[in-house]
């Protein structure tokens, strides 16, 4: 018998949709994670529970520890029947279901989804990728860092590589400063050092970022600096890197004629970053 | 028999839910429109469908206009129905279902829903509303004026009055500049002249913003211009007031301390205005 994927868990029932009147819908009212399962674990899971956390906390979204672990592991439990050594599950978390207007009443209830599918590692991007500034600009929001599902700007960024041969687009905000990638967080290599963007304004604290700066880095003995970056710091990089936590690390190889080799420290992260996709961690 | 409200369609189909996979969810990806429906019409329609098209080349959403006209006459079919005077009628465009990620393939198709329920208006809040100045302030967006599903702001600016005695809440930009309340625009009066705030940065550009500047003030013989207000502007304003298409103009009476009489031109737009929602335009 053929599975359809993804397998959808939609408040622990076997369904794939959600009500209309779901506020995730109707006003991105929600946040999500998507994680990689490592032999039916998530390597990431506590970076993610924290992440996922903090944005409950900022949005104001009730939901008890108890349905989140029961949801998760439900979705381990069913990743077992799924014949790929790597699985995604996405995990979205709405407010839940109202009735018209933004206010809300205490007795609307969050909604918990799971999605569940096979994931197939592009390997080829480990050997470098070529990106693009994109056009779009990242304007400042009042929940950086967090994964909301306000994820439009990300969604017309996306859209300027439409029809080109690029794997991924460099944000920066109207002022130049250079912020992530539409899907992952940006690193540069400047004298022995890695160097990350300060994202307190707008962008996505990575949860792989985080893993690097906290734990792969320093196992390789190279300091994570988190700092203002421009264009001109790109460009004068030594190493320039992307990562998240489903694809692990891509090297950068060009950018507007911009050409870098893939690095001895790029190097030295995705053979550590190689681990987690294993499960050696 | 009873009918459960909204009575919800989903491209043509009667049934109240989406795939968890539609796009609307994800990411926001998609529009809406909420609209008042007058003895089986929609008076504002050509307004509302003007800023729905707007809001769809900008994101670069495809819909063919025969599918937005069928399932509108479809809406308003069902509304001969319902034994209400008057209804609201929400559109609801997504880009559509599509697998992971931010970009998409061409051979995605446009999510169109419907909801539609009776409208009791709340006759009380047309002699005057208690608002408070929102701590949320609004950052700028790349589609200002249009109403996406990306309304996260709005749902976190409309908690800060949740306990409190609050009609609506005043949003200002992080320069003290006033844009609007959290679900309608703001007009002051001021010698003899509307002003209302230049949506160019951020905020949605109101469709009944529109239809009072556009022949209900000009119906009156008053002027209506666009200009940047300030705390100042509003509280040294003659006259305040907001309005959205649903609930038509809401006379502010009292903000921090400050209280304003129920003016002249307030009144003679909520007369004007009162022909929209008899049907009498």
């Amino acid at each position: 018998m053929s599975i359809n994927y993804p397998i959808t868990t939609v408040n622990g029932l076997n369904v794939n949709h959600v009500p209309v009147s779901d506020r995730g819908l109707a006003y991105g009212d929600g946040l999500f994670e998507t994680m990689l399962i490592v032999r039916e674990d998530i390597p990431l899971w506590p970076l993610h529970h924290e992440r996922l956390l903090k944005g409950l906390v900022r949005l104001q979204i009730a939901v008890e520890s108890q349905r989140i672990r029961h949801v998760i592991d439900t979705a381990l439990e069913a990743a077992k029947d799924v014949p790929a050594d790597l699985l995604i599950l996405k995990l979205i978390v709405t407010r839940g279901e109202s009735s018209r207007g933004y206010q809300v009443d205490s007795s609307v209830h969050s909604t918990l989804i799971t999605q569940l599918s096979p994931l197939v590692l592009d390997v080829n991007k480990h050997e470098g990728v070529h990106v693009h500034c994109c056009e779009h600009v990242l304007m400042p929001i009042a929940w950086a860092g967090l994964k909301t599902l306000n994820q439009l700007p990300y969604v017309l960024a996306a859209q300027e590589r439409s029809h080109t041969h690029f794997d991924e687009g460099l944000l920066f905000t109207a002022e130049g400063e250079l912020i992530e990638a539409t899907a992952r967080n940006i690193f540069i290599v400047k004298d022995d050092k890695i160097v990350t963007p300060i994202i307190d304004q707008c962008g996505v604290a990575g949860v792989m970022r985080q893993n690097i700066a906290n734990k792969i880095a320093v196992q390789i003995g190279v300091e994570v600096i988190e700092q203002r970056l421009y264009k001109e710091d790109l460009f004068s990089a030594d190493e320039v890197f992307l990562a998240n936590s489903i694809s692990g690390i891509w090297p950068v190889i060009e950018c507007e004629k911009q050409r870098w080799l893939i690095g001895p420290i790029t190097r030295s992260l995705q053979a550590m970053c190689h681990g987690v996709f294993i499960g050696n961690t």
